[in-house]
């Protein structure tokens, strides 16, 4: 992987940051936030801004240029990856890290007096804005929107937003119409005294409206905004996507219905003036609720006095809370993926020790294809991360000519990849190895095993929130001096983001909300040497109910159940290092993972697959 | 405990939230928080304003009066004891819990538009002032700051304020001057480029001058306020204590000194009208460092352009980290205090069971006589908890007549005390059974004492903050759907106050700072059944520096030290409950004991306690 060159971008930049033709006065400083106008993790091409101007295509990070520098942001998992691609005009600012300036503090400590900083108000979170703006200005700076982004401005050949066809969802796979959840939704909005509701994340539009789309790669969703009353639902969408008779009768476009659940359909493009409309038409008392993260532009469309913000809307709690019709879909799929597993490892075992042709990239291609054979695949739900030897220790690797290493029978293979499935969404990491582990590596397997283990297995009461159970993943690691530099877990959405809010597992406080029976989020300690090799164990899993002995103030306790049924290599795991009780779980995990997956496995035929699924869940046997 | 009659005082306070003798407006509510003018948890007879009003007198609680309402605010360790001290006057909030309103919430639910919100301004941080007046301006009400606290104008017979005579610490306790604390100081200072530092914590100014007092029962500190410049020290504190020659030697206040460590001792009421001065006088970019807790009062003394505010100031995290005097000086402290204890476990034993006549103050009197026959003995680090039976299950129960039970053989015992001696200060809790417990309350005994040793034995890499540590307390109890509705540990100062930030091991996530070797906090988790029981087992831990078998990106890892060294009752030990791990703790632990408090017993010739201790001391077996 070689850096970009972008000397000649940032000069062309730094010519419209000062140019009349763009800005009302000239700026100092520019920043290029990650995401698009709705906050997305993962975007579209057209929004892929930060990584057109700097070359680091990571998920996560932020550019800022001035007239002197140019320095990302970016996190633990993307440190080594940024440093690749970014050339030597960029700073990299490893966030999580003592000395690491924040951006506000950076900019405090490079600008001239009475700067301006530029950023599109478009892209960049209300709440992000406030906390820069307040810093910025009582350093006497300004933070100002630029209507026109400015990095549009130079990218001459951007490619079009994406407008891709609709797919509609059914009850059996929903569990719940639209209709009703626009009905929960309006309860909770006159719970909270509110008369409008924005939605503004693309994975909110889609799961009210039980539908998906492929604007995104990797995420089923599709641009468009929603704004909802107690009596009114306003979709705004492009394109002709509406023309699509199934998406009309899903939608009961042409049926005569209640006023209340008539959709009026608007340009995508006018969500803001609309909601000024809305904004300019309100009473006293009168509140509109938005997501805190909501961008700057639309926030600032409704007046201050009438804003209801939170860190997390209703839609996004309730998405969270799968249902049983959602839950089932998620088992099913997540059996499709383990089947597509086991034919891949077989396969992979077959090739890799006596042929040695077997690449990064070759892997991931035959994992996709082994998905795309099972019923209801769409596509993957993330770029694969096939990644051996030390391509393993770059935490979010994505193998690519430049990099591909082929697998061998004397390096570490790390595998983190899923898929999306009409019924649900699937991510699963494996570390394996096809020849024999040294002693060191099967130790620190061992390790993120066991820290694997005391997630899934911890029993915590009704309302904790994740980040308690995050230390439970490092417990084994801590113990020899090891650890981890990202979080444990995620949520995970059904048909819809592989990650997403309000839940999670991690070390950093964030505000997470309790967990609850329904939730899905991912359980994924790992261990990594720069240079060397990378280990990762994840299930994906499902907060259950759990029954104890006792139940202190009538809490009720919960506990996970796994939904990734795909064998962890014994071969890794030093079992002496294993209590009894950590056995018991490898063996009973690996017993579940014979039988649901083995029954599908014989019912699609696929005998050889199956034999190393039998041969890979033998039972562990520990020395008393 | 009867509660307290607060009828007529309620109406009393209703007539001065009127009076234009003290209010501009009339207050349609007033606050009463708990604390004094220096945010102090432990606080003098004449600032225990919230206790007058309303009865009850626990370390934290928050009384709101309005013309139709009272209501305290206060957490799970005071829920029981608020409800009995409390009339029918009263509502009582319980903190913590999902339904509870918070203050202002509550505010804004009861009052009638256009309210004023009436609260003394040296007696509310600045940081809750901030919050409460945004809230309550954003419903359009007022939060108004009144001179002349309302309390005191009720309290006719209002303690005074006291002054008692200081101690002076020598290097040999404190292992650094306080011209080199002065000059860690200003280094502090320089490096965030402010120019003056305000000291308001009774404890901070203590520390950094190397004095002591006795103003507040239990806490070793006197009335004062310091304000520090680059070149000036003033001192502000009141009575001829600084008359004392041992004083002005060790404060060299008439030595010709560098004109740099030259204290000027100015009168305690002068605060303010200084600070007003030093606000005033100060140029474009000189800034005044506080801690965000400080009173509003002081803090607005300082235009908010010229404010620095930190949750924590270096003071505070300076005081946290023991040098090697203090941490010897602790060592000692917690061999006397054991030496004691184990007189009062040995007495109790030979009285408790034969003649059933110790009651809950007469064992709490008994443990402060063997305390006070100790070298260097000051007074108690706070009221004794001695609790018996049901009293157990009250958190922070303090024995007093109307409910002083008498310990016997049939009931678990639960003793919570600590002492301030010259060389440090201790903080233990132990809890025993005279008689045979049964296998329930072993059961609950040995989940308290897995989750005490989860902790003290936990490794963890430096840098670590406490909260993510809590969990590992808890994993036992939560595995049987057991809890504690209570944080695992708090800061412990040396000869200071027993609870001191900026640590502590706590599921509340509030801004604790990172462990590091040489700080001391404590370690104890409980279990408590309403009606019935309160277990719970602490000790006083160091943190130190572990050895680990490697040592990942060179951070170093960290564990605890306990520092207190009486032994854990081990008839309350289900023994097959434990792994071999930690029975190994506990053995190791009575070991360590027996031979470090075991020699001191010896030395002091209290030959009966010895045989105590080694029979109590004796190893656990574990069945294979």
């Amino acid at each position: 992987m070689s850096p970009k060159i972008t000397t000649e971008l940032l000069k062309q930049l730094r010519q419209v940051m000062k140019s009349p033709k763009y800005v009302q006065e000239p700026l100092q400083a520019y920043i290029v936030p990650s995401g698009d106008a709705h906050q997305s993790e993962y975007i579209a091409p057209c929004d892929c801004r930060r990584a057109f101007i700097s070359g680091f295509d990571g998920s996560a990070g932020t550019a800022i240029v001035t007239e002197q520098h140019a320095a990302m942001w970016t996190d633990g998992r993307y440190f080594l990856q940024a440093a690749h691609q970014m050339d030597n005009n960029w700073t990299l600012m490893k966030m999580g890290l003592k000395d690491t300036p924040t951006q506000e503090d950076w900019l405090v400590s490079v600008l001239p007096e009475g700067s301006k900083v530029g950023v599109d108000p478009f892209i960049i979170p209300a709440d992000q804005w406030k906390r820069m703006s307040k810093v910025l200005r009582s350093a006497g700076h300004d933070l100002v929107p630029v209507k026109e982004n400015l990095i549009d401005a130079i990218w001459t050949d951007c490619p079009q937003r994406p407008c891709k066809p609709l797919i509609t969802l059914n009850l059996s796979y929903t569990g719940v119409s639209w209709r009703d959840k626009i009905v929960a939704l309006r309860s909770k909005m006159a719970e909270r005294k509110v008369l409008w509701f924005v939605v503004t994340a693309l994975d909110e539009v889609a799961w009210l409206f039980n539908l998906r789309g492929s604007d995104v790669e990797y995420n089923p969703v599709f641009f468009a905004y929603a704004v909802i009353g107690m009596n009114t639902i306003r979709l705004f969408i492009d394109g002709d996507r509406m023309m699509d008779p199934a998406v009309r009768e899903h939608l009961q476009l042409d049926s005569i219905l209640e006023p209340e659940f008539k959709i009026q359909v608007l340009p995508y493009g006018s969500i803001l003036s609309e909601l000024q409309a809305v904004g300019a038409g309100l009473s006293p008392k009168e509140k509109v609720w938005l997501s805190d993260k909501a961008s700057y532009a639309l926030t600032e469309a409704i007046p201050k006095a009438y804003r209801y913000l939170t860190p997390y809307t209703p839609i996004c709690i309730a998405k969270a809370v799968k249902n049983a019709s959602e839950t089932e879909g998620m088992r099913r799929a997540h059996i499709k993926d383990a089947v597509a597993l086991c034919e891949l490892f077989n396969w992979l075992e077959k090739e890799v020790v006596p042929m040695g042709t077997v690449t990064e990239i070759i892997a991931a291609d035959k994992a996709e294809e082994f998905r795309s054979q099972q019923k209801d695949f769409v596509e993957l739900s993330f770029a694969t991360i096939s990644s051996t030897g030390p391509n393993g220790a770059i935490i979010h690797y994505k193998p690519v000519p430049e990099t591909n290493r082929t697998l061998s029978v004397n390096e570490i293979y790390l595998l983190d990849s899923g898929a999306q499935y009409k019924d649900g969404t699937t991510d699963v990491t494996r570390t394996m190895h096809f020849g024999t582990p040294s002693a060191y590596e099967k130790e620190c397997f061992t390790y993120v095993l066991k820290g694997h283990i005391a997630v899934s297995a911890a029993i915590f009461p009704n309302g904790t929130k994740g980040h308690l159970l995050d230390s439970f993943a490092r417990s084994a690691l801590w113990d020899c001096g090891l650890d981890y530099l990202h979080g444990t877990g995620h949520g995970v959405g059904s048909f819809l983001n592989v990650h997403e809010g309000p839940c999670g597992i991690s070390y950093k406080t964030f505000a997470d909300e309790p967990l609850e029976a329904g939730m899905i989020v991912s359980d994924e300690p790992g261990y990594y040497e720069d240079g060397s090799f990378g280990i990762r164990i994840e299930n994906v899993v499902l907060v259950i109910p759990a029954e104890t002995k006792y139940n202190f103030k009538n809490r009720g306790s919960l506990t996970f159940e796994p939904l990734t049924l795909v064998p962890i290599q014994t071969k890794m795991i030093d079992v002496n290092l294993l209590s009894q009780k950590e056995c018991n779980w490898v063996n009973d995990y690996h017993q579940k993972c014979r039988e649901v997956v083995g029954a599908e496995l014989e019912r699609q035929g696929r005998h050889e697959a199956l034999r190393w699924l039998i041969r890979e869940t033998e039972p562990l046997i520990r020395a008393q």
